[in-house]
């Protein structure tokens, strides 16, 4: 479960063999720790946009320090000839004056001319970055645009965020956040909780990823600090690896944690339970009866639950010649068909509030397939197809539905694969390393934050931008 | 331009190596030749939608052969202990037998547990698909469904062809086709044409791809051998490389083409045009003057044009620091600014009719994201913005655009890669080598047929596959 050549190359010695080898250099990655400033560094914010009044007042509420563009000492013209590596003073001060993130409004662009704007704004600042840096582009969604070629110039800027992605290196990470044109107070608080991920290290391992914050029912906490304060969450599959990890981060944000699991993981579930304070649930998903089971005791403890992650899930890998019929109906009900029973059911006994939320947990293998996984990629294919159907159906009811797709993520079971399969999944992405499962949970966290109500019919990938897609 | 290891794999010493190294075993492909049969074995067509029998009409109306489901020979539960090969005297019976097409209406199915229907069906059979085979699986779009539960099923149905796609080997592919509910005449005919096109050996280099059949209009040719007859289509880039092999394609289904390259490119450009009776436009897109002047030439000389296939591209590849200002202008406005000022006055001067086509092309970099292409992957992603605002604004037109997204293509471009990139771009796809030219054409022109008119919004990749996405 330990990356050991990350830990090597993160070492002195490793450092200075990785330089000499030009061998992967998995830096070390920013995570989040309680009480952590929002960025490392001042961040710069620019753009002709409707958002940019809107975003330095949330970011500057943070606390988080705004360098100006126009006396920011970190842009420079000096492209030294042949390419060489900028050893001018000039590049000295610039690297001294590193930017946190590089946050660009580019929802006044209206035509693929135009873009040369986010150029503009990027190309003198892209050594400036500092490790761990962001950057982020804000536009409008392109299916609300008036007209083709503003939708043509806001998708364009997909293909630039993915590429600076793959780019800036050094454990920065790059986003673009479509902000809806009909924006109300949800948006805004959707907005704040949005960037307060994305800017802070609760993101680590997430990048080039399209995120979009829409309109209606979005809570901001009393402190940011404890966004899940006196909310009721039900986490399946919490007994052990990525479950655990998203009730850990749910509890330290101020929930109240369902921890529920299968009876042959009791003593885990149980031990996971009385460490976070929450209650402990055995029940398998798949029994017909699990569903007014649940129901009955959400609603005799609870009353409600707040927030629903469908993170139970399982993988019997075989090609589809040599599948039994079990391997693919197990996998089926447990990953999807148990989930939609669930989902239905603690929608129709109204036990998830208006403002509630849902996510769910697909697969890098779902949206790619995968050899070998034609029922778990089925299966993690099918909770993209419940995210986007169930977003529009549950939006007059306030409750969000968004799923994350983890790639490659040091749990027990990557590390039981082949050796040369584990070192590719490890490092065939822009971060050259797997993530930890807590990455997979604090991107979970923030999508149950009452704050991210606004936030829905998201497929939010935790991968460091895994080569692997379709 | 010649995949010397392919090649060499093909031969009877490379494939005795290939087999004892366990070194990657690029298939031959099967390409198409006119006059080839529409498939090199019968094709076994099974599910509970709405769709089998007019999908049986249409492939029996080819002169394909249909092999009975109920008598269907290649099908066997045998399992060889341990996974061994199975060298039952049942297993030769069903290599003799290979189907050439597994085909499953899955339009029927309206719940997630419902899935195991495609599984009872592809199972048994997934030893039997012939070296070149086809599998297409048919539903329903999951944005038209009824319930969330049928749209999730429905879109569970990618997982799985796209995990087909990477496990069945042997030069087959796998695609899913959504075919609208609210069907009209030209949704039978696009069908047809996707069909022809997916189950053919024009679509090679095609796998793993989700494509969606519409209504509206769309006409069958008197001559599925010619479904180009009669019509006129402009090819911009038309002087060598993927352009000079799309206007071959197009000349051989039929077509009048009007190929136009830059004046730099006048020889090489005349020398397509003679050898396949077109005309030559000599021109340089990205002139003020560019779009009237082609208006007029078309105008004056046809009166109109019947499809336009954008696929003038060039790349100017530096990371975003040391980009000049120059490289970014340049790529954006002939990858994507100039084809959007042609559309436009095309449009507005009504020389596209009603049932014509435009094809752009965009780009796996379009998709995922390139380091060191933050210019041209954000044209090629606005490529596909282009697709998708205006084939909607399009409808009322009658009038269709789509775009194609290549992968890794054998091209004088591809041929300057340093070998280890270049080896790993071909490799790292589900057919295990690079596409031709002709494989790009061949989609390309598929998506210019009359006949292919209620294909519409779509971005087909042409990549064997690959692993790259987002």
């Amino acid at each position: 479960m330990t990356d050991r050549y990350a830990t090597f190359v993160q070492s002195a010695a490793g450092r200075a063999l990785v330089k000499r080898l030009g061998l992967p250099d998995p830096p070390r990655l920013r995570r989040f720790t309680p009480g952590d400033p929002l960025l490392p560094a001042p961040f710069v914010l620019s753009g002709d946009g409707r958002l940019t009044d809107r975003v330095r007042r949330i970011l500057l509420a943070t606390g988080a320090t705004m360098r100006d563009t126009a006396t920011d000492p970190t842009t420079g013209t000096a492209e030294p000839a042949g390419g060489a590596a900028d050893t001018t003073a000039g590049a000295a001060d610039r690297r001294r004056a590193a930017n946190g993130a590089l946050i660009y409004d580019a929802t006044g662009i209206v035509d693929s001319t135009q873009l040369r704007q986010v150029y503009d704004f990027l190309h003198p600042r892209a050594r400036s970055l500092a490790s761990g840096g962001r950057v982020v582009v804000l536009g409008t969604p392109p299916e609300e645009c008036a007209t083709p070629r503003q939708a043509t110039a806001q998708r364009a800027l997909e293909g630039l965020t993915r590429s600076i992605g793959k780019e800036f290196g050094r454990g920065s990470t790059a986003q673009l956040v479509y902000v809806t044109g009909d924006a109300d107070d949800g948006t805004w608080v959707s907005l704040e909780a949005t960037l307060r991920f994305l800017l802070s290290g609760r993101s680590a391992y997430v990048s080039g990823q399209v995120i979009r914050v829409g309109s209606g029912r979005a809570t901001a906490p009393t402190d940011w600090h404890r966004p899940l304060d006196g909310q009721v969450v039900l986490v399946t599959g919490a007994a052990r690896g990525i479950g655990a990890a998203v009730a850990e981060v749910l509890a330290r944000d101020g929930a109240q944690v369902v921890a529920l699991d299968v009876p042959a993981a009791g003593d885990a579930l149980a031990a996971v339970a009385n460490r976070l304070g929450g209650s402990a649930v055995q029940l398998d998903l798949t029994a017909p009866d699990a569903p007014a089971r649940l129901a009955e005791h959400l609603a005799g403890r609870y009353g409600r639950v707040d927030a629903v992650v469908h993170n139970a899930g399982i993988t019997r890998d075989k090609t589809l010649a040599r599948m039994d019929p079990d391997r693919w109906d197990t996998v089926l009900d447990v990953n999807l068909s148990s989930q939609e029973r669930i989902n239905d059911l603690l929608l129709e006994r109204e036990l998830v509030p208006a403002g509630g939320r849902l996510v769910a947990v697909s697969s890098i293998a779902g949206i790619a397939g995968n050899r070998g996984q034609t029922n778990y990629a089925t299966s993690k294919a099918g909770v993209i197809g419940l995210v986007q159907s169930l977003a529009p159906a549950l939006r007059e009811r306030e409750i969000s539905v968004n799923a994350v797709a983890p790639g490659f993520i040091e749990t027990r079971m990557t590390a039981k694969m082949p050796l040369a399969l584990r070192e590719a999944g490890r490092r065939m992405n822009s971060l050259a390393q797997g993530g930890l499962p807590v990455d997979v949970a604090e991107t979970i966290g923030w999508l149950t934050w009452p704050a991210s109500g606004a936030v829905t019919g998201n497929v939010v990938r935790v991968c460091g931008q895994s080569l692997l897609g379709a």
